[in-house]
This record gives C-alpha cells, structure tokens and sequence, in this order.
C-alpha cells in the first residue's frame, strides 16, 4: 500500500472513531454529529468525547481523548475554533493518526486570527505522522462503511463514484446521481489536500469513476502531474469553479485558495486526461454516463424518433456535440423502408412512427425491429432514441429493448432522450436494466456520449506513445 | 374581431367537430382519434364520419359529410392521403370553414406525388373562405374546451401557454411544463401558417406567453413583422431548430420548409423581440419564468446559500448570464453582521449557514431574516436562494418564506436553485405558492431572470422610440 493510501486510509475507512464535541443536544436542528452516524447503522466503534456527560443518545461517552479505551483511527473535532489546537494536541499526544476539523472560521475567516489558528494547527502535526482533513469540512463519507462524519444526514449509495470536493454541499448528492460512493471533502485543506485524495482513489478498488469539485490549489503543478496519472486509470470529472473575477474573489474567501485563470484550468485539465463539466448538471449526467456506459468507438450515431421535429432538435444536438449522424448503408437503408410506407423519406434520424399509425405495426414490435437496424449497421458506434414519455408503464417496454440491444450490441453505447409528463417515472424503469440512461433533452444525452468518445480518444492516444 | 382571428377560432376553439375516417377499431394501439377526444370530456358536438358504421365508441356515426346535421366548426380528416382530397371537396361543398389534415405523406413525403396532392388541396379551398391546417399535423388542443384533435393522449393545463408547432411532438409537453395550454401544430403549413396562429394568440385573453418551435418557412420576412408586433403585447420565446446543415436537410423533409441561416435567425428573432432560447430545458425554463415571475428592474442580484461552495458556483452562473452580484449597502451588510460569526466574510452571496450551526439560531428564522436583508436592499433586484433539498417537508417551509417575499417585495423575482435527492418533492411545495421557481442548477435559475430583464429591456427602449 503506498503512504498515501495508508495515510488516507483512516480517515475514509475508519473501524473506530472518536467524536469530540459531540453535545448533549439532540434531534433536529441541534447538527449532533452522534446523532447522524447513528443514524446511519455504522458498525465501527464509535466514542463520542464531552467531558460533562457519560452518555449521550445511549452511547457510553468519555471525558476526554486520553481516556479513551484505544487509540482510534479518526478523531472527529466540532468545538468553537479557540479550543480545538489544545485537542489535537490530545490527539497527536495519544497516537491518532487522523483528524476531521469540522470547525469554520481558520483560513476561511475574514479575520487574521482564523489564519494565525490554522498555522498553528500545522505546526501541531507536523513530523507526527497525523494528518488533518480540514478545517471547514464535512469530513468524510462511506456508502459501504455506513458512515459520514457530517453533522448533517447524507444520502449515501454504494454505486462507485468517488468524490474529492472543496464544499461539503455535493455530499448530498445532485439531482440524478448521489457523489457518495466514498466522498472527502477537503475544506481549507492545511494538510491534507486534493492530490492526497486523489492517490486515495486511484487504487481504490470500489470507485470506478472520480467526482471533482475544485475551486483552487495552490500548487497545480504537482496535481495536474498525479490527477494525468490517475486518469489513465479511471474517468476523472472536474467541475472547476470560480470561473469569473467575482466568483474568484469569493473562493479565496471560502476556503482561502486560488482560484488561477479559468482558460489555464481549461488547456490543463484537458491535456491531464482529466473531463472538465460545465456545470451540475453535466457532472451528473457524465458520471452516471462512465458508470453506466461502454465508450463508442467512433463518432457514428443513430437516432430513433417518433416524430420527425424531435428528430430534427436530436440531429441539432449531435451537430453541437461532435457526434456524427451517419448514412446508413444499403442494407439498412433496405430494412427501414421495408418497415416504413412507401412515400416516407427514410434516413438518419428514423421516423418509426408512420410504421406503427399508418402501417398498423404494434408501437414495441416497431421499435425493436428499428432500433435493432440502427445498432446493427456497422457506421453506427452509439443509438440514441426519442420517446414521448407518455405512461409510466412505457419504461418497463423501453427496458426490455435495452436489455436486448446491451446484449447484442455490448460495444454500442445506447441512450434516451425522454419527454414528456411521465418522465421520472419512465427512466426510472428504464435505468433498472444498468445499461442504458434517460435524459431530459437530446443535448444532454448527446454531450454525454461525447465525453465518452473523448476520453476514449485520449486514452488511444496515451496509449500509442 | 380581426379577419385572422375569425378564421383561426374555429381550429382552436370548435363548438361542434366531424371526425372523418374514424376506425371502428378502439383501445390502445388503435390511435382512433375519437376515443381520444372522448376521453378529455370534450363538450362540444361530435360526430364521426364512417360510412361502415352507424355508431362507434356509442356516439352516432354518419356515412358521409354531407348527412351531418349541422355545419360543423372543424372537420379532421385521417384517411389514406390519396381520398383526402375528395373529402376536403365535400367539407367546402358544406361549408365548413376548417379543416385539419391530419393525414401525413404530403409535402413531408420522399415523392412528386405527396407535393402534386398537396398543391390540389390547396387548390380545392383557394377562395372559398375554408382554411386548411395540416396536413402532417396533430392538429390543435385547447386545455379550456378539454378538446384535442389528437390521435395521442396529450397532457393539457390552463396554464397560459399558447404553443404554435411544426411538430406534434410538442403537445405532449416537456419534462417542467405542459405545452398545452391552447397549441396548433402547423405541420406542413400548406394554408394556415405560423403568422395566422400568432395573430390568433396575440388577441388570445387565455394565452399569456406564447411558446413557439420553428423549424423553417418561405416567408421570413412577414413572420418578423408580425413577431415583432406580438411581442410587444406578450412574451414570444421561440425555439428554432433546423440550426446544422445536416439537421436543416432533415427539416426539408420533415415538414417541406427551408431551414434558413442560423445566424440569421439569431439577429433577426433578437431584433424582433423574440427570446431565442437554445434547447428544450431552456425553452420550459423560460416559457415558467414569465408565467410566475415579475420582472427584474435591474441587473442586479442578491444570493443566499448554505455552503460557500454553491455561493461560489452560484457567483459563477451570474457570471456567465449577465446578473449582477451586488455589493450590498451598508444597512445590509450590517443587518447580515449581526446575524453571523465575528470571523464570517460577510458579503455577497450571502453564506447563512454559520448563523445557524455555531450561532444556534433556527435554519427556517435564519433563512428567513437574511432573505429580508438581501430582498430589501436597494441595489437588489432579483434574489436567488441556494437550498439543498434534503426533506420533501423543506418545500413547506420554502414556500412560506417566498409568500412573504412575494408580498413585501412584488417587483423583485425570487428564485430557488436546488440541489439534493429531493429535488422534485421540494420544488413541487415551493412553486404551489405561484410566486417562486425552483430550478435543478443556479446556472438555469439565473438564466431564466435574465430572460426576464432582457425582455423587460427591450420593452423599455421600444417605448422610448
């Protein structure tokens, strides 16, 4: 095991834990740290640290670090900023080799004693063999561990996304895909920082794909060198924020980093292997895109529409995502018109529909046999279909086609662009197959590919060196 | 009543309708166009036309239009393409003054003979006073008369959106909004086109903004004039597609119209005083922005957030559309003082969170009282809340705070960005109050203002002239 990953080890595996600071306050609103790991059912052990209780919400609770039955992997420290130095010299003292500082108000504070705490804070640890996470942090989260060190309840799910982030905030997750998996975030990172994490999950065997929140660093050199290593191995998706010379400033005072010139950011990530997103929305759909997805070997793409002004908005989208609508060869061209009435003009995008209104074929029989040309045809690397999400029970027909086309075009990748009322609820059944997604425009389904082919791409390239 | 209007109001809002061409053949799969109307609750007159039948689905069924007991408002016609014409020459020997093709394989079609069809109907109706719509068309639905001519269930609301369409594909509405509202799907324009059904929304009570998708059409130039008139009276947010080369082939296809220079349309559309939106998502955002949302009278912007990271990614997003982070006043900033940590950066977006877990004081107070601040402060004119959706019971509370912003500040517009796994519960009780937006990413929240404040622009400097 490299240093790093024994380093890190304690602070996102831990089997005991201490939480000191933990109040005698309770339930909502009261933020008790105690209250949300139990909530969880961790199995670890678990020492909440006050010295004016010996208990607390049932659990034995002891007055101070010294007099703690072990030494535990990880101390978690939510206590005013003053008071918390004196603590980790309790920590270092007994042997800890992790610690959470979950308090604000260091580098992050307004003030020049926030900054003064923190230095010292460092100066505490070092040469120790402790290492610090934060402060300003939520700490850690462990989908497989039931456990976070957040103060605040995290929707968890074992489904492989490893996230690094400089805000607590993407631990609850965005709209469509949960970050933890396993997540860290790194808050004013004194000590340690995003590349240490980085090294984390670059052997982590339970991550598949890497989430990056970043605002700044102050050294990108060494991150960029270790984030180009880690990308030949798993998807790297960064979201690299503080864009503008407003939002910028307003990094600095989030977590006291810089946030660099936005164009850099742009050449260097992308030369690292790493995918940059623009926004939430496109971290979600490119990591549910990595997880889900095999990479198209080509730019060659089939749509399947039900009306041809979908179509059209679906080529729209593949013109501004760098996917490629093929013609189809002769003998699919050959298929589709046999499907289809005489005078209709057949092509790429496929108007299926006129099949089933004017040539009377069941809608799912239609769809099959259609979709099964576009996958089979040989200038087709990727299939993308369009259905009017119109009754729940429409995703339970649309994931036995899936399942179908993943069987026999294991190589393709194949995905929905859904509209509609019953949205949710079609992809929802949909997604249960585990080999194909919805999403809520064709741009969207589209880009998603895209950032699958790039990275394809990019490593073919690496690779032919 | 203008002459357009007059001709329009029997597609749109039909008293009595023949449906010719109705099979006897019913239930799902059938696309029989009167079990469809059926289902609605249509209550205007109906009556089938099958000369195989004496009733169908239990309504009284007539062989042919001229036996009908009454001169229908609207006739819709779905028979095979070559007996269209004959019908169409008896709907005009009745006297009926609309008509819907609904049949496809026109001028959509791959031959000579779907445009040789074409022309003749055109042909048949010229001076006669009856209108064609159609054909390759859904028709027209009206959410007020529960009527659609439809052969597919289409989810309607009295929402005031008016759509015009060159797809049908529309009336089943997008993933946030229904489309119908009252919507006419043009579809080959070969008489009625997107210029009449403008002018029927522009005097429409019922229709306060009009959501329109354009993929092509001859006459570009009366189509300006005629937007630039409407919009003066309501928002007109339009959807042009069509917009690569590849896609543009597609749209000759489609619905026989030419595509145009992209470029073009973008100047042409702005000048006009249409808002351009790029993608689905933005056209729902936008078409919800001006249902609920007043208008912004400045650029400038007020954010709240729990976490300094969405601040930050928030700040980016004002960034990019045109919103202003404001500095705020010094009444603000020391209103925003007293309700945070001596060490807090206090400024804007304003970081709230610290006010409730180290200074104690309850999240929905704190919410509240720093929404005040921001909404008060003279140099706000529009606010966005970050809030992470971790309860569906958050919504409640949300919406309680935004009826009491919406009362104490009517002219700034209040929106939500919303982040977390209970996204969709959340923003359902948010938006009951009919003040407030939630939105899946800050990025489509500060976009949608800026719709608003560009179009509020605009309305000023025509009035200036």
């Amino acid at each position: 095991m490299s240093d790093t990953r024994q380093q890190m080890k304690p602070f996102v595996e831990p089997e005991s834990v201490a939480a000191i600071g933990v109040s005698r306050r309770t339930g909502p609103g009261a933020f008790n740290l105690l209250d949300n790991i139990l909530s969880y059912g961790y199995e670890g052990r678990l020492y909440p640290v006050n010295p004016n209780a010996t208990e607390i919400l049932g659990v034995r609770t002891y007055p101070s670090v010294s007099s703690l039955p072990e030494v535990v992997d990880l101390a978690l420290i939510s206590l005013p900023r003053d008071i918390v130095a004196g603590v980790v010299k309790d920590c270092v003292a007994n042997g800890i080799k992790a610690i959470v500082i979950i308090t604000q108000g260091f580098a992050d504070a307004d003030d020049e004693e926030g900054n003064r705490l923190q230095r010292e804070l460092l100066e505490l640890v070092r040469g120790t063999g402790t290492c610090i996470l934060g402060p300003n942090t939520f700490g850690t989260a462990n989908a497989q561990l039931k456990f976070s060190s957040s103060y605040i309840h995290i929707p968890m799910d074992d489904n492989g996304v490893g996230t690094i982030s400089q805000t607590g905030g993407t631990f609850l997750g965005l709209n469509d895909i949960r970050l933890v998996g396993k997540a860290i975030d790194v808050g004013d990172s004194c000590d340690i920082d995003i590349v240490d994490c980085l090294e984390y999950f670059e052997h982590d065997e339970a991550t598949r794909v890497i989430a990056l929140h970043v605002e700044g660093m102050p050294d990108a050199k060494r991150f960029l060198e270790v984030a180009r290593r880690v990308a030949l191995r798993k998807p790297v998706v960064a979201l690299k924020t503080g864009r503008s010379g407003r939002s910028a400033q307003a990094v600095l005072s989030h977590t006291g980093a810089l946030a660099g010139r936005d164009e850099l950011w742009d050449v260097a990530l992308r030369e690292a292997g790493v995918v940059r997103v623009d926004d939430i929305e496109e971290l979600a759909d490119t990591l549910r895109a990595f997880l889900t997805l095999s990479a198209p070997s080509g730019n060659g793409i089939g749509v399947m529409t039900p009306t041809g002004g979908f179509g059209i908005i679906a080529a729209d989208a593949c013109g501004k995502f760098d996917m490629d609508l093929v013609e189809f060869t002769d003998s699919t061209m050959a298929g589709l018109r046999a499907l289809s009435p005489e005078w209709l003009a057949v092509g790429n995008p496929v108007d299926y529909f006129p099949g089933v209104s004017i040539m009377g074929r069941p809608r799912d029989e239609m769809e099959l046999a259609a979709m099964r040309l576009i996958m089979a045809d040989e200038r087709v690397n990727a299939a993308m279909g369009v259905i009017g999400a119109f009754s729940p029970e429409l995703g339970d027909e649309l994931a036995l086609l899936a399942r179908e086309m993943a069987r026999d075009f294991p190589d393709k990748p194949l995905v929905y662009f859904l509209y509609g009322p019953h949205f949710t609820e079609v992809r929802k059944r949909l997604e249960s197959t585990g080999t194909t997604l919805g999403f809520p425009s064709p741009e969207r389904a589209v880009r998603a590919l895209m950032h699958l082919k790039r990275r394809a791409d990019y490593l073919a390239r690496q690779h032919a060196r």
